[in-house]
């Protein structure tokens, strides 16, 4: 059968979701699951149970990604990836990753209940640490396996209490024993990713879901004004030279320009004053300043445009350093356009989502065509125990997802074919 | 003899507080002599010694401080008193407080050199704990002294390892035995004192020395802006509360306002933000704000001026609060117009000083008819090693505060002569 549209019901999602929130359950509604910890590996072993059932082949790479493959009609076609993460903040939510790990898990039962035969092998893949709150750095199976020389750093990579990467893949492999390795970096024909969007705009929109057109870039700066302590009585205004005074035309700045550019995000986050005593002028300031924007052109405009705002001459007592760096990227026209689609079919936004978070797909965006839905999310909080998604969202999200896996699962839709590399054209 | 000018020469003046540092000495030219140690009281050792072999009467009160008195010709005259502290802070210099005690020693040491018999009584006293990092509250001794009924409470006052007042002050007396014991608020007729500045306005103006025309009023607030927290990447900027953000037209105003008023102190000191993480929107920020000026009035005009800064509306989630109040004092008019007419003509400022930080004679002005002569101090640097003021302008400034004490030690300026309290005339 060939079907153009899979149709994902709310219920068995909404079940599944709650399940694998009881494997790390923290208070009421939070979830405590950090990676390649026990309860990572019990939720794990629970979608291996399931892809048994179903009769899909599991695979493992060399840094505990999973892969749940199910046969399509031309077996040496690259495979169509769909998933996400099943590991969590210390003090997460239920939906944040888990939710595209089950909507590939509804979208896999559903070809089987439809029986889909597709044209190319589909592979349900979980992401090894997504979050990087246990071992730095945070998407770390993902990129691993988008750029595999960055795996013998990853393995290095150590929690507080000094376990490596490394050996904790060892206790998870034994926790999911005979499982064949294979290499990292096998191509895909594509990669689709449901997720909660972690953001209030679909709700402020009053949308369920959204199409999502790439991942904002990100820098981060450190900038530091520096001042001349004193006496909070003795020293006249016209004297003093007052760190905090100095960052207040810059701050208002940044603002300012937040408030008539609708795509730049800028936080200044962390603050510190120094000596930070009440009856002491401020000696100096330290800001971090993360600065986001959907297209690193303006990203590099931007950081021009910070050392402009520091007045001449007083550029040895300002320093403003670049500490971070992720680039943007923006996912593949067509794999989007058939999810704007299909999300404005079902009621969702007209108008794509650039994300604001990076996710596992902003890591595979240069390794093949990628595309992510998002689903509404309740005040626009994640991270947190008190993060919600409804079901009738999620399964809305899951189904703008099928069109997307049903688009993309087509082989003269297929790079590979042509030769070409990265380009699933219509 | 009758002099109308008492001229203090540098050399001995030097030597004396050079002695004086020795005693606590820190490093290459700090002082560490913080109240009731030890070195506290080989200190008033090194003082009462000296006061013996001057014929000096010494005395003592409930709270440590100490008299040193020489007759004048009418017995029953209120004597006029001249001095400061000899407690630093832990990483003091040699001058905070030390030079109104070697100060008032040169002037006593001139009257006697020169043969002088003055109307009034003349009484160096040296005041407990001034500084108040030992024990709080700082001006312990002369607050004391002013109001007696703040003495019960002091006694009580412990440091951080649980050592009170009244347990170091018998510790003290131990070491300096045989004094009487006066009662606490004796009148005086007036309280003189020298002071290095503290601050950078004499070093700025050229000048070497300035009479004080008063003390600031100091008012300190802590101002709260509440805000949202939320991820630095998913929330579009109008849909943001950030902390910071909100608090920049007020603190910009603060700035402001202190540009346009030359009595006014604004410092916003400590500044924390919250969650203070870099990739957080800042949720809240709370901030100390020490406001000084010389008119009481002024300063609750400006605390009603501050609330008015915050946009109607929005009081709930903005808090303004008073944690500290210190009122104004005005130093009695005629001596501190002797005071700048002696400046003015030993080359000092012709415009008196109103002190940003508190003294002795802070506490002291509300008791009797009270001046101070402040010396540059370099850099404007004190509480710190580097405190550092020539012998030639702390000399000067003995020498005019001497030109006080002739005139305050006339009977017909007396105030208990005619009835009147606190007003010396001329």
């Amino acid at each position: 059968m060939t079907v153009s549209t899979l149709c994902i019901p709310p219920d068995r999602l909404w079940r599944r979701l709650m399940q694998l929130a009881e494997i790390g359950q923290l208070g009421r509604s939070g979830v405590n699951r950090q990676a390649l910890t026990a309860l990572d590996l019990e939720a794990k072993q629970w979608l291996v149970a399931w892809a048994r059932t179903r009769g899909l082949a599991v695979s493992t790479d060399a840094i505990g990604n999973l892969f749940m493959r199910r046969q399509g009609r031309v077996a040496a076609a690259f495979p169509v990836a769909l998933g996400s993460h099943l590991d969590t903040e210390p003090t997460g939510g239920r939906f944040d990753g888990a939710y595209g790990v089950v909507a590939a898990m509804e979208l896999l039962d559903a070809l089987d209940e439809h029986a889909v035969e597709t044209d190319r092998p589909i592979e349900l893949t979980v992401w090894t640490n997504e979050e990087g709150c246990r071992f730095l750095p945070g998407c770390m199976g993902s990129k691993a396996y988008a750029k595999p020389d960055l795996l013998t750093a990853m393995l290095q990579s150590s929690d507080a209490t000094g376990v490596t990467v490394r050996e904790a893949l060892e206790a998870h492999s034994d926790g999911l024993p005979d499982l064949p390795l294979r290499p990292l970096g096998q191509p895909f024909a594509a990669y689709l990713e449901a997720h909660i969007e972690q953001g209030p705009v679909l709700e402020r929109g009053n949308f369920a879901i959204a199409a999502v057109s790439g991942v904002q870039g990100r820098r981060l700066y450190e900038v530091s004004f520096q001042g001349v302590s004193g006496h909070a009585g003795t020293v006249p205004h016209p004297l003093r030279h007052d760190a905090l005074q100095r960052s207040l035309p810059f701050l208002q700045a940044l603002y300012d320009r937040a408030a008539d550019d609708q795509d730049i995000r800028i936080t200044p986050g962390r603050l510190v004053l120094e000596p930070n005593s009440p009856s002491v002028i401020p000696s100096r300031l330290t800001l971090t300043l993360d600065i986001r924007h959907p297209s690193n052109i303006e990203l590099a405009e931007i950081s021009t445009w910070l050392r402009s705002l520091v007045p001449s001459g007083s550029l040895a007592s300002v320093t403003i350093e670049e500490i971070d760096r992720c680039d943007a990227a923006t996912f593949d026209r067509y794999l989007t356009e058939v999810a704007r689609l299909a999300c404005a079919r079902l009621g969702g936004s007209v108008r794509p989502l650039v994300s604001g978070a990076s996710h596992d797909a902003h890591a595979l965006a240069s390794f093949c065509p990628t595309t992510m839905i998002f689903a509404r999310c309740q005040g626009g909080i994640s991270h947190h125990e008190d993060e919600y998604a409804s079901p009738e969202d999620l399964a809305a999200g899951a189904t703008a997802l099928g069109a997307c896996l049903m688009a993309a699962s087509r082989v003269q839709a297929v790079g590979e074919v042509a030769g070409r590399k990265g380009a699933i054209g219509p």
